[in-house]
């Protein structure tokens, strides 16, 4: 059983990973912190209740956290990706969302004394909530398990830019501060992500599901649209949920070398560059001293339909 | 037949690119440029023509060009790989190098003259010269057929810093420009050259054959104790005689997308990388209107061995 707080900008594939995070048995979902990315945070808090009042989880407390990158420059969201709403423009906006009364920040501070040592971190959207987490309170690594990411490429472009994946770009000096702090951490970046697909098969079997897997069908269908521009055909990488799944161990790593990682956070063209120094590629990868950054470049297939049946259990 | 000008910082690897190109019966070698980088300008010069001289191709002009990088800052040598004479400490120092009255600008410049349209610039070391051609002669590109260089790294780490590889490190405001420069590129970077393996059965056969095949076995020997250090055992890659293989057609290309690359100039921690905009991976690499850079991915694997076949013919 993992204890994971989860910090996400939902988001369409964020839904899946909150599903994942609130359905499975190996998961104890003990909070949910939400930021602005894939649509703005307000938006983001919306999408994440009413998925868990969906699934009878409204247990679960979701904490209002950053809107807008640390650097206090204006936010940019994606609806061309995830919608106006962040839900395919097909979520539920008229739903009025039990909103704890804590930040993100403050909900992730307080649940590492209440799990000291266990807590698995799991943020898929913009670091900024964990960056404000660490300059609030610069002990949290000692109480803090891990710290797994859905963001950065290693060995593969951007998608924002040729060099920066969006969860980074957005906010690249949070995400160096969270590289930088003494935690252990799991970087699951597009190298994996784009090669984990979300495939029309696996629509099909959730909009032959109940509400929450036709939901899921609905924003899908929103998302497909989008990647068919990236990959020729309609799909997706399943980027978020994957992290969940690689933080609880529900997909095995098969290669996941533990190297220096550093955020490229100059105004160059390389900005919101996940440079993972992977020089070690040539010999195997042997053991760096000092290395606390996991990066996950490849891992065992198949999870997208472990995924699709754990989402279909949510309606029976 | 492809009418190439080599420009190289000679170098251990260097050595194996100016014997591929001046023995190839299906290359005329009508020049050498040299420049500073795995060694000084002055050891380049002196290495190339001594090479040049050992197989009786003396009359191929070599050139002096640049000591030091475009931004004026001190130029930095690599002797822990190429050796304090840039020839694995075995080299003729006392050689004396009968040198070209132009510099290796100048020679770049006569020879697109000379070959307009048909000219192949192949760099293997930094892009200095190139650039203070295209400096020097705004109209350069419209007479150089294609420019190759050996330099980059695409999908792979660096090899001085995590991002940047050697050659475009030394000298990222050049090699920008080159970029830049309305000319046709293939970008021959570790992507592949790290994956074309000169092994200890290569350097057995050229140890045990005349003169020159000699000299390359005991270079390579150097050569190949740095790179233990990188791969784990006694090999090395064989970076710069492959963009020449590339650019004569000697080694068929079997994925080579035609992207746009920046070189990264800024001070951060990317400087020096080649940002290639492969987010057309995920579709098969369709067609980049305006895009100039082809990017070499993958090869036809076996060059290393008929290499040292032709440099076997040297001594014949």
């Amino acid at each position: 059983m993992t204890t994971i707080l989860l910090d996400c900008d939902t988001g369409i594939d964020d839904a899946l990973a909150i599903l994942t995070a609130a359905l499975s048995d190996e998961i104890d979902l003990v909070g949910v912190g939400c930021t602005w990315g894939n649509t703005d945070v307000d938006q983001a808090v919306r999408n994440t209740h009413h998925l868990l009042s969906m699934i009878g989880r409204a247990d679960v407390p979701v904490a209002r956290g950053a809107a807008g990158p640390l650097d206090g420059t204006t936010p940019t969201f994606s609806p061309h990706v995830h919608g106006d709403d962040g839900a395919g423009n097909v979520g539920d906006i008229s739903h009025v969302p039990v909103v704890a009364d804590e930040s993100a920040a403050e909900l992730l501070i307080r649940l590492s004394h209440e799990h000291p040592g266990t807590l698995h971190v799991v943020a898929v959207g913009p670091l900024t909530n964990l960056a404000l987490a660490l300059q609030a309170d610069r002990s949290l690594p000692e109480r803090v398990g891990h710290v797994t990411i859905m963001g950065g490429a290693a060995l593969t472009p951007g998608n924002v830019t040729a060099a920066a994946e969006a969860n980074i770009w957005h906010d690249p000096e949070a995400a160096q501060l969270v590289f930088e702090a003494p935690w252990e951490m799991t970087m699951v970046g597009l190298d994996v992500t784009m090669r984990s697909i979300l495939t029309e098969e696996h629509r099909a079997r959730l909009a032959a599901g109940g509400p929450v897997a036709q939901h899921c069908a609905r924003i899908l269908d929103y998302y497909f649209n989008f990647y068919t521009g990236i990959t020729g055909r309609r799909c997706a990488g399943n980027h978020d949920a994957l992290a969940v799944a690689v933080a609880a161990g529900l997909v095995p790593t098969t290669l996941s070398p533990v190297v220096h990682v550093e955020v490229d956070t100059s105004h160059g063209p390389s900005r919101g560059r996940t440079i993972a120094d992977l020089r070690g590629m040539w010999a195997d990868h042997p053991q760096v001293p000092g290395a606390r950054h996991r990066v996950v470049l490849e891992i065992e297939p198949g999870f997208e339909d472990r995924m699709v049946d754990l989402i279909l259990t949510a309606d029976q």
